[in-house]
């Protein structure tokens, strides 16, 4: 059984051997420029780590872990324009190195080739594929919208919260493991329970993203991104919902404003009313229904070290 | 047999019925808006007269048609963008009156949708089709990025210009009829011929645009706008290649500047070297090729009236 390093070596290895290339050059070079960026890899190990719960040989995961990886890399240079991001993993982002237009133009081809890397899959296989990356994709551009929705409102409660990053981030993770489940034709039962490992994990892991963002051990990223940008994550929203009337006249006053001790004010008032604490237990909550749903599967628990274990590093993160 | 009125009709109705929701409207709105402007259905018109050449019960090529409808809908949502176009059918453009990122996040959102809808034949159908689509996509994009590689460019050759435009505008048309074909169960030939006419269809329409825009009696457009945004057509390419020293360099100045005889002075090359009766040539022997593919069709000719009359119609318009 290959560990997730190897399966992570195993899936580099296939991008650079089907790397991006046709007719005119421009197209395919900012595609190529943010996929070498890196990145952890996570979605596409899903796929494969899901696909060898159920046998060994899971070359035939590796179209479908690419489909997915450009698919998110898709997102993220469309994710980019809009909110204005200049950087990605610490590099310029698509249209500051290139341009709006390429930025644009390139992630409409990565989207095409997402379904043609599906596409290479015999036609009853890839149109379940299919079907399940035009259900997960519909979702995702809907939790960007209401991501983009979210910035207008001063209120926002936390279920809408829970919808917009179970859409935006967490069900892209849950077709991931689905989809190496599906190709190694498994149970309708164990795809499903895939599928709910990923998507408890993907909230779980953007739920430990906005709490490390306030309370981690900063590791390159100034703390607080979040609040600078006046973010509504939980922490806020709890917040507002727990506050005192004049605690929260002051949180909301504090988030129209940019004035040096807007963090550390926003901080106190999150500690006051223990948002921190609630954000931890959302947390343990979705990381403990990926575990049981990982547990369902029914597949010798051998076979399920290298998913127990990429869960706790994932879910115990604290940076 | 319905007439292509009754064609465009029955599409309407179909489009209608399937129009777009879901769980977040500002994600849907900017797409209906843009479907809503209207517009001839020539797309869609296509791939339900093609398969009206092989039976008379042709419901089944709706959603094909409206998938193909959709895609063309988000490339000139992106296009409009990239090309800062401020209107769309007399209309402001998606960028205009709503924003930059609702016509990005809209666009993708109706990718998808194509996707969507092709996924709602059986596999080996929709896999075929999808198949079609992912290559159609690809050339578009493909095409989009020449025509803007053009944009700093001098000189552009021929060649160039007739991929640029076949891989922008006239694939799909091919596309839209050979999807009828296909949903139709017609053979590979059949198919393929099909195909050969809408692309050549789409060519002629392209170059008669280009000779319209200077030549054309003018409605509400204003006259000579592909020479106002420096554009290289077959018009001055054509100049260019025939153009002595001295015409060539006061083209190449003339589309370096703004004054307020550009136009007539360009117009005036354009004629000495007769560029326009080489584009009307040109135009016809793609518009003979388009009728020789629909001839070479395997099914009763009578079958083809439809056809032959939207065909006449569309490549002898004068305006």
């Amino acid at each position: 059984m290959l560990s997730v390093e190897q399966l992570v070596t195993l899936f580099e290895h296939f991008r650079k051997a089907n790397s991006f290339q046709g007719k005119v050059a421009e197209l395919y070079q900012p595609a190529s420029y943010l996929m070498d960026l890196g990145g952890k890899r996570l979605r596409p190990v899903f796929t494969l780590a899901a696909h060898q719960l159920f046998e060994d040989q899971i070359d035939s995961s590796l179209a479908g872990a690419l489909a997915i990886e450009v698919f998110h890399n898709f997102s993220l240079m469309h994710d980019d324009i809009m909110d204005q991001s200049p950087l990605r993993r610490g590099q310029p982002t698509v249209h500051i190195r290139y341009d709006t237009n390429a930025a644009i133009l390139s992630g409409d081809w990565m989207f095409v080739h997402t379904y043609e890397l599906l596409s290479r899959y015999e036609p009853v296989l890839a149109y379940d594929l299919i079907q399940l990356m035009n259900q997960t994709a519909v979702q995702v551009c809907e939790g960007q919208q209401r991501d983009i929705n979210f910035e207008k409102m001063d209120r926002v409660n936390e279920m809408d919260y829970l919808e917009m990053i179970r859409d935006k981030t967490a069900v892209l993770l849950g077709a991931a493991a689905q989809m190496g489940a599906r190709i190694a034709s498994a149970t309708k039962d164990d795809q499903e329970n895939l599928y709910t490992m990923g998507l408890h994990t993907g909230l779980a892991f953007q739920l430990i993203d906005d709490y490390l963002d306030v309370y981690g051990v900063q590791t390159g990223k100034k703390s607080g991104g979040d609040i600078r940008q006046n973010k509504k994550t939980i922490l806020y929203i709890k917040t507002m919902e727990r506050a005192s009337e004049a605690d929260r006249e002051e949180l909301l006053s504090l988030y129209q404003e940019d004035e040096p001790d807007k963090i550390t004010r926003v901080v106190r008032l999150f500690d006051k009313y223990e948002a921190g604490d609630y954000l931890r237990q959302l947390t343990l909550e979705y990381s403990q229904q990926a575990t049981a749903a990982l547990n369902q599967v029914n597949v010798d628990p051998g076979r399920k070290i290298n998913l127990i274990s990429l869960l706790n590093e994932l879910l115990n993160r604290n940076k």
